[in-house]
């Protein structure tokens, strides 16, 4: 249904779009590669972020050794066009997502995570029954109070019966430590992160120690990619947002990357000096971590106004936007912006070059 | 690719799932379509919060007039599905667009709404070119400070010039009062929206006055229909949210519809006594309007842990959920929680009886 020209200059794209510009997200690719090229830390990007089985591809080209997924429906997309090692990074619970693991299974390498007795047992069972083996890592809270285990004598406790259960293949730890990355000051951010990875790095040296081999030790997104080249312990990282960044990374001291994200949208309605209202609202940006920056005006406050507007305030009552003018928003949060639109808008020096489906986008089960 | 069986029990559809409770919907259909039975009020019900053809036909079974849409392609959607009439709440800016708009009215009734001289014109010269005649209304700022120009003269001579055009014709007003919708108490509520809709009915008078007739004043949303029946000079409302209802909508006073909207989780991780982790998050769940409720468990809270998981913290520690057991959550905000989501889960009785595809999800252009 979508109408596009290749080769439309970006202002004639019909709105609100999705924009990627991928000079700028190849960029980040590269430049994450990069970051680890000289350290033993590998690169398995989350794409829970970008959500696109061809922008996947790009991250393997560069170097990455398969993919993290957040959920199953993730894996699924991503297994279907090609990638060949998905880690899940969320807990797999019951029967129907049990059934669509161990069928995925057959055709690629997935790997995922428990925290709990009854859920890793119940994977094992089934497993079991149709003789196969699923690799499993030990998911440890290492400060974020989300899902894991505590570090320590629990997670060994777990690695245990993990390690018995005839259908499982303990293979490692998960320990993602996603409170400390959007922590401003570089330093701050540093010191945190440093106790975390000690919580994460001495359970791995206690399972070891207990007799349990562990080839895994998987942490890490875009905010504390920055000191992943010294971490000691961490064999591997899974940062999503660093291909397509947004304004609260933006914000972040040092990470680094190149925006690479915005939503396009038209003026439709100007009957005050005030302000001008776009017809981008709740349904094309995501809200959860404030509004999005207008991009190229001084002084400009976009407001939410609605599921299908914005209103942009002007610092100065000058402004000479006008109806059908266009504007550039830099969305505050990529993974649930880009969860609300079907297809990039893929450009190239100010020109639409590609329109990609987001094939992932709400593969929330 | 959506795995589900006909007659499961609640209990055992996958998670996150949007479950929509068919009977309480359709006593809301009839409960606001009985609410204007008695008056000259008409109901043209907005779909832009259920978003699927099915509904919009029970709605129009019991009797409305035709429905409004916030984007000509949630109007595709609809009319493509049978419906014969649809109103385009918002500006349609832009020569994409109003080639679609052009289009779509070939085949049914298609009215729009305009607030500027230009782009009502654009419009008008597209459609005098293939001998079409658009119907607009006259989008009247009643005090959201949104679209709309000011009542009164403004108004007035938006519609001078709209009685003009060749490609238009001038049949109504709009002034639609989202700012008043969730005041919470009743009679503050019906104080503001009486002065709100003075401003509208008193520059219907004076367009009328000055020769132009107008056939429909359209306004209102789910909080002022109560208000509906006792409306002199409105012709018709245009509410969304009352079919479904949400969370925000359960606080305001004297709405007096059902809760048929739910969002199904599993609890996929208790590593605390004083929380556990659900599979539902900001994928799942709109945060524009805070939290959803948790029901059914006394105290309990639900915050958001990231894009797929949600925190249910306890007020009691002794809550005996377990991994693997389900919550339901109430949306706060439905029309931006259903925009995520594919499909509903249909339920009777407790059984899953259907899966409908919300059709018109995305259709943010
Ligand atoms: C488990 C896990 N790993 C990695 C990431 C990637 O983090 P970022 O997008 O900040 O790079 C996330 C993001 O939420 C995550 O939940
Ligand atoms: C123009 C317009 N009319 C009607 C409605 C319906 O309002 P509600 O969902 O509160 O009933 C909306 C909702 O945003 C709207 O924008």
């Amino acid at each position: 249904m979508l109408e596009w020209t290749r080769g439309q200059a970006v202002g004639e794209i019909d709105t609100p779009a999705l924009i990627l510009d991928i000079a700028a997200a190849e960029r980040n690719i590269r430049a994450m590669a990069d970051r680890l090229i000289h350290g033993s830390v590998r690169l398995r990007p989350h794409v829970k972020t970008h959500k696109c089985p061809l922008l996947a591809h790009k991250q393997m080209a560069a170097g990455a050794i398969g993919v993290t997924a957040a959920k199953l429906g993730e894996a699924e997309v991503m297994i279907r066009a090609g990638i060949p090692e998905v880690l899940v990074s969320t807990p797999i619970v019951g029967r129907t997502k049990i059934d669509r693991l161990l069928a995925l299974s057959r055709h690629a390498i997935v790997l995922t995570v428990v925290d709990d007795v009854g859920a890793a047992r119940a994977i094992s069972d089934a497993a079991t029954r149709v003789g196969q083996k699923i690799p499993v890592l030990v998911d440890v809270d290492v400060g974020q109070r989300r899902t894991g285990v505590l570090p320590g004598e629990p997670a060994l406790a777990l690695a245990r019966q993990v390690a018995t259960m005839p259908g499982l293949v303990l293979v490692g730890l998960q320990g993602y430590e996603g409170h400390l990355q959007h922590v401003q000051s570089r330093d701050e951010r540093e010191a945190h992160w440093r106790a975390s990875m000690e919580k994460l790095t001495d359970t791995a040296d206690l399972i070891r120690g207990a007799g349990f081999p562990l080839d895994i030790v998987s942490t890490g997104g875009t905010g504390t990619s920055t000191f992943a080249l010294e971490a000691p312990g961490i064999t591997e990282i899974q940062p999503g947002s660093y291909v397509v960044m947004d304004d609260h990374y933006g914000t972040v001291q040092g990470v680094g990357f190149e925006q690479a994200l915005f939503v396009l949208t038209t003026v439709v309605s100007r009957t005050r000096t005030t302000d001008v209202i776009v017809d981008a609202g709740m349904k094309a940006l995501s809200s959860d971590s404030g509004p999005p920056r207008v991009r190229g005006i001084e002084g400009a406050q976009y407001v939410f106004a609605g599921d299908e507007h914005g209103r942009i305030e002007f610092a100065d009552q000058g402004s000479n936007l006008r109806v059908g003018d266009r504007v550039l928003l830099v969305p505050s949060h990529c993974d649930t912006t880009i969860n609300l639109h079907d297809h990039y808008h893929v450009i190239e020096d100010d020109r639409l070059v590609e329109v990609w489906p987001i094939s992932a986008r709400g593969r929330i089960r």
